[in-house]
């Protein structure tokens, strides 16, 4: 099993990080998703973390990669499900995830993406902060 | 990372096989998602497996359990993403998996259960086998 599945639900990409990461399968996973977003014309991203229990700045900056990536490709990510102590971690490395979106689990990531797809571009400026 | 995570989706569960299955593993699998259908009154789960590219008779059976445990409590299952190689392994095995629902991805497999609720018990008499 060396890829990451990415699951399509409508005009979303879901992706559920459950092994650890390592430099290939990270790469292969943001190769995946780009051609995912442009196969399918995905508008959003979900990367469900919450079964990650340890996060390091790889970690981070895959996130940040992919996150970066899916705007390009005028795709919003929203990363889900992030256990407490994975954000005092993350917080503690520097890696405050500015200008992206969280959600504490997909559900609720799906209805903000929604929302998105709905309200459009006004929605994105007024959440988006991005430097 | 010990435990595989349940996402949900409204009012469907849905889970990703991205690692090798083992005994405890899957104990607390069913486990989860079990407790999680009674929890928030999923109508549905779906399983994807496009990430297993090997099945022996350990996961045959364990998928058999969810699906006959997801029924008990009144909630279908669909497996989704099975691999052709996997097909062809699972018959040969003699796990021909009678009486559950499969779709290619989890898109048509989430359709599929949206539609189930939608006409509700007929579509279940008509699709259906149990032995």
């Amino acid at each position: 099993m060396e890829r990451i599945p990415i699951i399509r639900i409508g005009d979303f990409l879901l992706v559920t990080i459950q092994v650890d990461m390592y430099d290939r399968l990270a790469m292969t996973l943001q190769d995946d998703l780009s051609k995912g977003i442009v196969k399918y014309g995905s508008k959003g991203v979900l990367i469900d973390i919450s079964s990650v229990d340890m996060v390091d700045s790889f970690i981070g900056r895959m996130l940040g990669n992919i996150v970066s990536i899916a705007r390009v490709l005028d795709a919003h990510t929203v990363i889900t499900g992030m256990r407490p102590s994975v954000a005092i971690t993350m917080v503690e490395l520097g890696l405050s995830l500015a200008g992206v979106k969280t959600a504490l689990n997909v559900d609720q990531g799906l209805g903000f993406l929604r929302a998105m797809m709905a309200v459009g571009e006004e929605v994105q400026d007024r959440d988006y902060n991005p430097e």
